[in-house]
């Protein structure tokens, strides 16, 4: 057990999770490698929600409140670290679950389906019986009704050809990636610099709070989004912690 | 099977190596995340050898030659990705191997000294018979002969309280480690912020390059030598690259 008061709880308490979903058959050896990588830059943007980010969540409500048909898509790490937060955004923005792995076997897909089912959740795309265009068989393998005829889809963890083929079929693609230049982070039409435990919460949060607001309303809060000047500002981000994690530690080494 | 031609192809393979260490049980599953952590900041310095981390390998290589009792500490990760050229070190600079693990299992302890031999490792210390102070019983353990006594030790990929202890304990500590932010990289007297599967032969070859000097000339080698210095050039490396590979992505996107 991992005491409450350790410095690194949050993180070690995530780790968990991860180790707990690979044990279950939930998450792939790979999605432990991603998790690695994932605290690496969740380390460097200094393991909170910037500012930055914050507004990327905010833009990635108001947008799955103007979709017409929007869809969450849900991976092995989103599965293991946040199925009920997930679960929770859905209902609150009215978006079916889908299972999309990258890594995809079909015993894992039915775990997670289960898994999902068992917390709550009721609304689910569980057909295979369409494909990505532009990617190999396997990893293009979607529900027609789901993430193939989606006009917005949130994809935490997503990989950048995905990521792409999405954006190239003329979806609204609102990624969560902690690594502000990976292919997915530089594709995808709003980017979410944040650990996917803070942003889907953050996600939620906001869509209650524009939930109320007229179609108008929500676009207004849409137009002018920079996405490129979302992803500069994290970097600024990783740039003065690099600098200021530096300094401290010499100040006051451990 | 991964194309050579894949531009990800050195990253992939040490991936797979590392997963294929879990499949013999040589790796821990914690292993995985540090991999993945370590990809991160490999990516961040460039995948390169940067001119820093050139010159801690030659301090490295300087410091195990100088040692009257060198030991090169292998865990989990390191049997897996370069068991090969850790021997081949330890032949080169007259280092006995000795493993050390921060997940330790006598299990594991024993199949890694098995695969160690197996590749044709003639050195190793096995005793676990003494304790380092200051940190908790099984990772405290080591071989009174091995690292207990000695003078120098190599430890690629070690964690902070260790890395604190050994030097706490007065040896110099050259330390592998590819985050130099992290409490191993700031407490070492040598750290090189270069993958393990780069350093350990870039350290070799500068052994075999300083291996005809005289004692006097390899104490002038090591002079004035500053760790700070050292990090502080990654850190400049991260900034300069984030900045670069963010403009390069946007001038010629995937």
């Amino acid at each position: 057990m991992i005491p409450k008061s350790h410095p690194r709880f949050v993180s070690l308490m995530t780790r968990e999770l991860i180790i707990e979903g690979v044990k279950n058959g939930i998450t792939s050896t790979q999605g432990l490698i991603a998790q690695g990588r994932g605290e690496a830059f969740d380390y460097l943007i200094g393991e909170k929600s910037t500012d930055g980010a914050l507004a990327a969540e905010k833009i990635a409500a108001a947008e799955l409140l103007l979709a017409r048909r929007p869809v969450i898509s849900v991976n092995g790490n989103a599965a293991a670290l946040v199925p009920g937060e997930l679960i929770r955004l859905g209902e609150i923005v009215n978006a079916p679950l889908e299972v999309n792995l990258f890594h995809r076997t079909q015993e894992r897909v039915d775990k997670i389906i289960k898994h999902l089912h068992s917390l709550g959740a009721q609304n689910l795309y569980t057909k295979s019986d369409a494909l990505i265009t532009g990617i190999e068989h396997e990893r293009a393998k979607v529900d027609s009704d789901g993430i193939f005829s989606a006009d917005v889809v949130l994809v935490p963890l997503e990989d950048g050809d995905r990521c792409k083929a999405l954006v190239d079929m003329g979806k609204t693609v609102i990624a969560i990636d902690l690594n502000p230049l990976s292919r997915t982070a530089q594709g995808a039409t709003v980017t979410i610099v944040d650990n996917i435990i803070r942003a889907v919460p953050n996600i939620s949060k906001f869509a209650g709070e524009l939930k109320g607001l007229r179609k108008e309303e929500l676009q207004e809060v849409v137009m002018g989004y920079d996405n490129k000047k979302t992803l500069s500002l994290a970097i600024d981000e990783v740039k003065t912690n690099l600098d200021s994690f530096f300094a401290n530690r010499y100040i006051s080494p451990q």
